[in-house]
C-alpha cells in the first residue's frame, strides 16, 4: 500500500503481506458495510502501527491504557467516550453525519452525561432543581429551515453546576441541572437553567493521564447542553458556548462552534426578572433560536 | 491531507480542519516520541471515519464492543491482546520489531498467556506436569548468528492442552503444561511437552462476537510457544507449528510463518521413547533448532 521511510523493501514487503493477510480474513463477512468498515480500520490501524514503528512497550502500554479504561467504566463513568472525545472522534463523526445544511442549527458532542429519564418541566419553570450556580434566563424558538415555528418539539437540556459536576456524578440516581420540555403553539421555550462554567473531564482516570503527559488540560468550555427532536427532523444533539469563555476554543473535546457561541449578558443583582422571580444576586439571560434540518438531510 | 470521494469541499474542510485542530493539541507535548504516536493515531484515526463516513449508531456500537471488552478483562483473560491479535496489530508490532537478521530465528506473537513464575525443568524432564495430551519429547540447540552454542541459554515454553485450555484458564494458579530450562554445555535442550493441538482463542466476549459476525473462526493453528534469552541476544518470542495442521494458515492471529513449521514425527504405541520413558499410547517428537540475533539487531 504504502512505503515506510527508511525500512527495506524486504521488510515493507513482510509489512504489506501481513496486512493483504488481515484483509483477506474478512472476505467471508456476508454483511457488506461491516466488511468494508474492519477492512478500512484493518488498513488504518496498521498504517499507524507501520508509520510510527510502534515499539512492544508502547503496544503493552496501549493494551494497558485500553485496559485502565475498561475498568475505569461503569455506568455513569465512560473513559472509552473520553478517549474518543478527547482524539476529536466524537466531534469528526458529529460532523460527518450532521453535515451542514441551509441555515441549520449546527451540532456538536453529545458526551457522556446524558440520561434518558429527565424531569418534565413546564415553560419558564427551572431545571436546576436546586443544583448551584448562577440562574440564567433561557429562551428561544424551534423552526425548521422553511422558517415555520415547530410545535411540540422536545427539547432535553442539560448542565454541569457551578462546582463542575452533573448530577449523575454525585449520584447515580440525583436529577439536577437536566430536564425536558417542549416548545409551545408560537415553537417557543423559555426556562430557568444555570449559567454555564467551565469544567474539567473527569481526568483521575487514564484519559486525564494522557492529557497531562501530552500538555493538554482536561477543561471543557462552558457550555449548556441541548438535544432537539421533532417528527420529520433531523435530531440536533448541540451546546451552547458563552462569549468570552476563558477556555472557548481550547476546549479538551473540540466541540466549539462559531456559531455556536452565545451572548449570555449577566443582570446586576437586583435586576428585575421577566417572571417575577426573586434571585439573590446576579442572574444571566441568553437566547437560543434553534433551526432543525428536514430529517434525513 | 486527503480527499474523501462523494464528499464536498466545504464539508471536507469542516472534517480537515478538525483533524488539524486536535492535531495541533498536541503542540505543547515535551516528550517528542509521544507527540510523534499521538500525532500519528489522531491522524489515522480520522481518516479511517472519514473513509468509511462512520456514522454515529457505529461510534456507539464501537464504544460498547470497547466498554464490554473491558469489563470482560481481568488479571486472566485479556481482551484486548484478542482484539490486537485477531486484527494482526500484535503481529504488525512484532514484524516490525524482530526484523529479519541473518538466519536468526523468526519470532511470532506473545499471546496473552504467558506467566512469569513458570515451574523450572531440568533438562529431560516433562513440562506437562499432567496437562491431558499426547506427549512430544522436544529437542534442539540454541546458538547466535555465528553459530557458536548459547550455554545457560532461558527456554521458557508453554502451550495448551488437548482439551485447548491453558492452566491458567483452569484455574490461575494452576503451572502446567509450562516450563523453563536452561540449554547445555553445548548450547543442546531437551523436555517432554504435549503434540499441540488446534484451539479457540476464547471466544465468548466481544472479539469472539467480531469474528462470527465477520464470519472467520476463533481457532489458532496448533503451536507450543517458546520465549528464548540469552545475555548480549535479543529476545526471541516465537511458537512452532506441525506441518500439515488442519488450521495453519488460517491461524485466527495470523502468527504463521513457513521457517516456523516443523514436521512432528508421531511414533506409534510402543516404540520405544529417547529416555526409557513409558509412554502408554502414541508420542510424537520434534526438533527445533533455534539461532538468537545478536541484541539490537
Amino acid at each position: 500500500m504504502s512505503d515506510v521511510a527508511g525500512v527495506s523493501p524486504e521488510q515493507q514487503a513482510v509489512e504489506q503481506t501481513l496486512v493483504d493477510t488481515v484483509v483477506a480474513s474478512f472476505d467471508a463477512c456476508e454483511d457488506p458495510r461491516l466488511k468494508e468498515v474492519m477492512v478500512s480500520l484493518t488498513r488504518h490501524l496498521h498504517a499507524f502501527i507501520r508509520d510510527v514503528r510502534l515499539t512492544e512497550d508502547e503496544w503493552a502500554a496501549a493494551i494497558e491504557f485500553l485496559t485502565k479504561a475498561g475498568h475505569i467504566t461503569d455506568d455513569v463513568r465512560q473513559e472509552f467516550i473520553l478517549l474518543s472525545d478527547t482524539l476529536g472522534a466524537s466531534m469528526q463523526t458529529i460532523n460527518i453525519n450532521n453535515q451542514a445544511y441551509a441555515d441549520a442549527t449546527e451540532a456538536t458532542v453529545f458526551g457522556p452525561f446524558f440520561v434518558e429519564d429527565s424531569p418534565a418541566i413546564e415553560q419558564g419553570e427551572d431545571m436546576a432543581f436546586g443544583a448551584p450556580g448562577e440562574p440564567c434566563w433561557v429562551t428561544g424558538t424551534v423552526t425548521g429551515t422553511d422558517g415555520k415555528p415547530l410545535v411540540g418539539a422536545k427539547i432535553e437540556v442539560w448542565e454541569a453546576d457551578e462546582d463542575g459536576l452533573y448530577d449523575v456524578q454525585r449520584d447515580a440516581g440525583a436529577r439536577a441541572a437536566r430536564a425536558h420540555l417542549f416548545t409551545d403553539a408560537e415553537g417557543g421555550y423559555r426556562f430557568w437553567g444555570l449559567t454555564p462554567t467551565p469544567y474539567p473531564i473527569p481526568d483521575d482516570g487514564p484519559v486525564g493521564k494522557m492529557l497531562a503527559a501530552v500538555g493538554r488540560s482536561p477543561l471543557r468550555a462552558s457550555h449548556l447542553h441541548f438535544m432537539v427532536t421533532h417528527e420529520g427532523c433531523r435530531t440536533l444533539v448541540t451546546h451552547i458556548f458563552p462569549e468570552g469563555d476563558p477556555i472557548g476554543w481550547k476546549d479538551t473535546v473540540f466541540g466549539v462552534k462559531e456559531s455556536l457561541i452565545k451572548r449570555f449578558e449577566r443582570q446586576a443583582a437586583g435586576t428585575p426578572t421577566p417572571d417575577g422571580r426573586v434571585v439573590d444576586g446576579t442572574w444571566s439571560t441568553v437566547r437560543f433560536d434553534i433551526v432543525l434540518a428536514p430529517a434525513g438531510a
